[in-house]
């Protein structure tokens, strides 16, 4: 696939040879501070690979760093700008910018467009700066970027506020920048891995089109995830969604669904929300799967992460719990997936294998004093079974006689080997957590409750569909 | 209110003078080891109170304890037997049970009805033992009790496959073994405290009508939880259920709600799963408030456990991130709640102690750049505010200059002064969940994302009209 503009034009967001940070500060705790922080470390750890030029109008050096006084004096290798001098410097701030030649910024500051007419009398400025000159603009009144893989991180928040996330498949992009920081902290927490984040904040110039057709050509993202709060230009997200989502996978969590909603999103972002039943139809248009909410959306993005795709919406359960089995089976029929009819072959060869109280069927219950062994007769049946699509695997690690790190090994080698996707459920404590974290470091996605691991299997089998349908 | 007699037959489960545990074996692992590890452990740490008396034909003693050959010689003060042995001996020891004249019996063995007709006549003597000699049945197949602030407790696990949740004010009824082992183990990670845990397999006696009575008689329990895959006595249940919605708060997950799921109830306890919308009519009728799923139920049995009953369904959202205030904004017209509009006195209060750019407002959103203090004044306001009925403070600990344990603590005085129920929600990771643990510790329930905390207190809204149209 030919490579659009676009992808040279946010290259330096992502891997800038090197970054000035405008408002560059040695006192503790402010966000010139913070963000000069994040970089140097990183550099010092030998993820950021660019170079560091603070800009400050009052300070000479900060932590062994030269600071210049102006942008227009930096070294030609910068590439990108991250701007948090307060919002009326902003302006001549671009114009400097442009000057020096630099052709990406993120602007953190806040105080414009979200704030009445003379916030936005300044946007239309800093934007016709950057529209004469090329510059391409992330924010303003954002926390722009967070990518593990190159060290860019102008997150605002220092290590003792917020956590990480590892490096990963899942690219996130959303309008709110405080849900970018719980969302990356409870990243971090969950083993979510993350390929790139996106914070745009007032979106006065990259928004959710651009950087779907950015993530296109990211070979790291696997699943692109969308909190958004309104779209302005309706038409070129259309176009860029039908591009993105015939290659990868996209989830959308769309807020002000509601008139209630709505309402608090104006005052927001002043985004004006359109109708809700619009962007449901968008969404289904463009092959875009629309999370209900928070957890929704990461447990969908978990599953593509790391799932294959099924080829129909056949799913077979296999659980040590019987109460479990009701409720995944519940939760097959909510979210409008089928029961798989297991083959003769399948029911045969498990009832060989099985103690007469276990049950062979869908679901197939190993009971409670199963094995690893029960458990790999089952998953072997339920690979080899032509009428099995998705296989949802639910282990309360709690039963006595399982041995969870021979049960896991299977797991993960059946997880390779078939082309079917496996997802896990574990409900449980502290242990249960332990495993879930080893069993997704091993490739297969964990979901606490049997609803949410059928949610997500749902979601590949949506996606799925969405490119069958395509393909036609 | 008089006690009925169930409160007196039901004692011995949770309080016995002593207990017979009948299949008790030194062998590390088993079932009958297991249990009396967990009575012994819990002897020797104060907890249980009463005398211990396994019992096993083939050994004289298990670590210091004397053991006795058969029920029948045990010490007159043994109220409870737990029974763990092969299913083809227990007729037999029930009528050894029915001589001694012990009336409390757990029968933990599995192997019964669910496996057929064999099965099915041994489960028909036992109940006939226990009818003639006024015995009470938890069970059979099944995990039986566990009661933390007695000790009583026969789940079968050992600590190092499952966590016990500590003391609370929420009760546990399920039918399923292995979800009450991993509730249970959740419990215990995620701090909800329990008051005590029935698990009745087979139900073969002892059921939910019998169980809702006795917990209306409990002091300690506040909220009473149900997993239910199918009710065998309609009418018995639902006076019961009147009974105990007119003083305490019941939530049910009943599974086996579409047909796959009753397909797969059928084959796991053999319940007769009736059509789900009888089950809706009935819980709606009794007051039960019914549960989408595991979470949902313990989000909801939370906010009853903590909080105070709402006036009205007029819901006042605090946020420090507009993004949450607007799904928080969708959820509450999601669950069928208002929002609330704040009187005039709220809004020129808060326009007045606030900054230019956070927002007075249903949310209200104190913004990234808030302190405890702005959080105070809003608390404040709304607590003050007639038009509120219930409070909804999100707070993203990230922003960096709020202090966790100043905001905390005015939460918390707020949450037992005011008489609106409070409840919070905090998106996060590790500090995240080190603050929330402290904050519900002081009696506020916090909830991962908005559409849960939301949820939660459309349950308390539901509840507390039920008891309004009770009043008429």
């Amino acid at each position: 696939m030919e490579k659009p503009r676009i992808v040279e034009e946010l290259k330096p967001f992502f891997e800038p040879k090197g970054v000035a940070i405008i408002g560059a500060t040695d006192k503790k705790g402010k966000v010139g501070n913070v963000i000069f922080e994040n970089f140097k470390m990183n550099k010092e750890k030998g993820i950021f690979k660019g170079n560091i030029y603070p800009v400050n109008l009052k300070l000479d050096e900060i932590e062994g760093y030269k600071v210049y006084k102006n942008v227009r004096e930096v070294p030609e290798d910068a590439e990108l700008a991250v701007i948090s001098i307060p919002a009326k410097f902003v302006p001549a701030t671009m114009k400097d910018i442009a000057e020096k030649g630099i052709k990406a910024v993120v602007i953190i500051t806040g105080g414009f467009g979200e704030l009445g007419e003379e916030g936005k009398k300044m946007e239309r400025d800093i934007l016709q700066t950057a529209k004469e000159n090329g510059i391409r603009i992330v924010g303003p009144n954002c926390v722009g970027i967070y990518a593990p893989d190159t060290g860019v991180d102008t997150v605002f928040l220092p290590e003792n506020k917020m956590d990480r996330p590892s490096s990963g498949n899942i690219a996130f992009v959303t309008q709110s920048g405080a849900f970018a920081a719980a969302m990356l902290d409870w990243a971090a927490m969950a083993g979510i891995g993350i390929s790139k984040m996106v914070s745009y904040g007032n979106k006065l110039d990259v928004d959710d089109a651009d950087l779907m057709d950015y993530f296109i050509h990211d070979e790291q993202t696997k699943v692109v995830t969308l909190y958004i709060e309104g779209v302005k230009e309706g038409r070129k997200f259309i176009e860029a969604a039908r591009r993105i989502t015939a290659v990868k996978p996209v989830i959308a969590l769309k807020s002000g669904k509601t008139e209630y909603g709505a309402k608090a999103a104006s005052s927001h972002t002043g985004a004006l929300a359109g109708a809700d039943t619009i962007y449901d139809a968008v969404f289904k248009q463009t092959g875009i799967l629309r999370a209900e909410d928070f957890e929704h959306m990461f447990d969908v993005a978990k599953a593509f992460a790391k799932c294959k795709l099924p080829k129909g919406d056949r799913v077979g359960i296999i659980t040590d719990g019987g109460g479990a089995g009701v409720m995944a089976s519940d939760a097959v029929a909510k979210f409008g997936l089928k029961m798989a009819e297991l083959s003769k072959e399948t029911i045969d060869f498990l009832k060989e294998k099985f103690p007469p109280h276990a049950v062979a069927g869908n679901p197939t219950d190993v009971v409670g004093d199963t094995d690893a062994q029960r458990y790999k007769y089952a998953i072997e049946a339920f690979v080899n079974d032509p009428n099995v699509d998705a296989i949802v695997i639910i282990t309360l690690f709690q039963v006595p006689l399982l041995d969870e790190m021979e049960l896991i090994d299977i797991l993960a080698e059946y997880a390779q080997k078939s082309d079917k996707p496996i997802v896990a459920v574990a409900m449980g404590g502290k242990k249960t957590e332990y495993y879930a974290k080893i069993l997704e470091d091993k490739g297969i996605p964990v979901y606490m409750t049997p609803e949410r691991g059928v949610r997500a299997v749902a979601g590949l089998v949506q996606y799925a569909k969405y490119l069958e349908k395509l393909g036609e």
